[in-house]
């Protein structure tokens, strides 16, 4: 089945926002085995989304519209597609009775506009919107295959999830579905991943073995057409099995999940604790720590040391291992292992990790842009120090340092588990 | 002129990456004056980009096209469009050069398919690549016009803004170009920003006033048609004039500057430093403040104290203040207030600034989501602690209390200087 992604609304033709749908609603097309040949913006006008319908029925045989199912006069879609297909529109009653009951629960004056959104193409099927007000809607007519979604993109998620997959699943009918698992790497870098299983994701057998790029991760999409779970999970297992021969010690989880999360929960299983000490990353590894909701349990917090000054009273470096000819510097293994440590005693945490280097755009101490030490100082261990050096801008040096300082922290968990 | 924008390339179908390229083209046509009616995107296909092709033209003056100029076999677009017109492929010999002497500089052995960046269709005009090494090409015929483009983001915006506005200028004639200012603000919520100017919005007069959304940031665009910069900023002048008037207070710049930078220009120019101490921000402060490169000269560090224990150990405060019955407890204006003070004191540094509050997704101490204290303690001066209830999910939350507070310390720097 080839489909076409329409997307209306003239805030994205005006660049005021990215057409994320057109990304989300791909991803879940190629899922089902779909395959989406074109994607289209057309703006909130009536002549021209016919034209676009027009265009995209004599080269599809799905299409699947977001946006333009809302309450004002510029939410076109439902009534232009009825034109198109010279199908009345009608109101669809429990969308109707939710929109009434919303309005009556807040107290607020219902407008006449807002029962717009829940019409629908007589002979559709409407599509429940568990998220917001206007109703989706589906439909067939003379052999071309017709989706109407929202636009707000958490509305258009879950109703693709939701409702849009039943539809699409029923009409593919008894094409098998296609399943997939995410693999999340770390510690090592996207070419090399790929230069380590090119011949596995080359071969393009039953099993597809596919990277899967996004900024600062390491991902891959195992994926397989199947009858069922069972049957997908056994293929799916054993082409795991293939990857983890060749960079198993660089597997860090079988699901979409960033290694903050994985750190966190095994420090939560085993019950310890953690803190950091940052100079170059300027709090960013705490940061992406605490982004994660519930850390304070297993996070204690971080000394950001951003300059000499604050390395030596926060954290009691003496100034001359940091400053003057006989000292190792700022940017340093012994600067790095003494961050570790002291942080974590001052935390009174079971693990420390610290950071210091030159991010960039210029040179620090004479040492070169990417250049990064970092530390992870172990309860009752010896503290090891790593000598990074990472490509990229201020910003990717930073995140590829936080993430290399991430993956042996996992590592240290997971031996110890 | 009516213009329709083309990304080549199967990666955006398959929803890998996000069509960003799309977003920003639709920005400077806008600029422009040129105005997008649709969008589309089609694979790495030579029958479907000639399709595309074909539609285009019948719906547009002018197509832009951005992908598929690379070296492989897959990058299509020259090669599609050279036959659509019937034109012959040349090569370009100063992109030709500059592959040859790249290559040769860092003694790598150049294939073959490089040379393919260098080719052009003939008689049109060769767009310099300042970034990258395909060339792009712009021509005319039979009235419409082309304009390929890379597909790299990075490439693809060095030569709209470069070789591609010249020609898409030239070819404008005497349209008058549209010239347009970024205003910035801060402390104030986009909504508010508009009820208070929403009639300078709407008059949509000579010179024209729009919002323009982007995540955390309150901006607005003050653009006007005139012939050339001089009377373009006298026109743009007089409508900042009107806007000051209203909301002049939270105006922090009117260029495109993050407010981070904003604070740390105005740090150096007064030769001021600053420190901070973060608790449920968790770092967030301080990473902004550090991806500025050179923010070392006015940015300590901070402590982030994500506990009370560490709170107490990093910063001194009183755990008798934090826990039990008689305690203000961690989020307070009391612990925002001693938080601010300690870490200016300890870096000695002029300004402090806290924050302690609740990010969600769940209360904390009986405090609601979105409650957050943030001080700024400035060297002399009383202590001004702030309480903000900010809406939005953790990461929002987080965010919008790092504005407010640069907004603040925006506020004291510009009242001091």
């Amino acid at each position: 089945m080839k489909a076409e992604i329409i997307a209306v609304g003239t805030e994205l033709l005006l660049g005021q926002i990215v057409n994320t749908n057109a990304q989300a609603l791909s991803i879940k097309l190629a899922e089902l085995g779909i395959d989406v040949y074109f994607q289209s913006v057309v703006g909130d006008n009536a002549g021209r989304l016919r034209q676009a319908i027009e265009v995209g029925r004599g080269r599809a045989d799905l299409l699947v519209f977001t946006g333009g199912l809302g309450p004002t006069q510029d939410d076109l879609t439902k009534d232009v597609l009825a034109e198109y297909l010279k199908r009345d529109l009608i109101i669809h009653e429990p969308s109707m009775k939710k929109i009434e009951d919303m309005f009556a629960e807040r107290g607020v004056h219902m407008v006449e506009s807002n029962r717009r959104q829940a019409i629908m193409l007589e002979g559709s099927v409407p599509l429940e919107n568990t998220t917001g007000l206007a109703v989706g809607n589906a439909l067939e007519q003379d052999g071309t295959y017709y989706m109407l979604l929202p636009g707000p993109p958490r509305e258009m998620k879950a109703m693709i999830a939701g409702a849009g997959d039943d539809w699409l699943r029923a009409i593919l009918g008894n094409v098998k579905p296609l399943f997939s698992r995410i693999l999340k790497f770390a510690g090592i870098g996207e070419s090399n991943l790929e230069h380590r299983l090119i011949d596995l994701i080359e071969a393009q057998k039953e099993t597809t073995i596919a990277p899967y790029a996004k900024e600062g991760e390491v991902t891959i999409r195992v994926s397989v057409k199947a009858d069922d779970e069972v049957e997908a999970n056994i293929k799916i297992n054993e082409a795991v099995e293939q990857i983890k021969a060749r960079v198993g010690e660089h597997l860090y989880a079988q699901r979409d999940i960033p290694i903050e999360v994985t750190v966190l929960e095994l420090l939560r299983g085993s019950g310890r604790t953690l803190a950091s000490a940052e100079s170059c990353t300027g709090g960013l590894f705490s940061e992406m720590i605490t982004s994660v909701p519930g850390s304070s349990g297993e996070y204690a917090g971080a000394a950001v040391t951003y300059t000499n000054a604050m390395k030596h009273k926060l954290l009691g470096i003496p100034m001359e291992d940091l400053e003057g000819e006989q000292a190792a510097g700022a940017v340093s293994k012994n600067t790095a292992r003494m961050m570790a440590e002291r942080i974590r005693e001052l935390a009174d945490a079971d693990f420390g990790v610290s950071f210091t280097g030159v991010a960039g755009p210029s040179q620090s101490e004479g040492k070169e842009v990417g250049l990064v030490y970092y530390a992870i100082a172990e309860r009752g261990k010896e503290t090891v120090v790593y000598e990074g050096k990472f490509n990229g801008n201020r910003s990717m040096v930073r995140l590829r340092a936080v993430n290399a300082a991430l993956f042996r922290l996992w590592q240290a968990l997971s031996a110890a588990n």
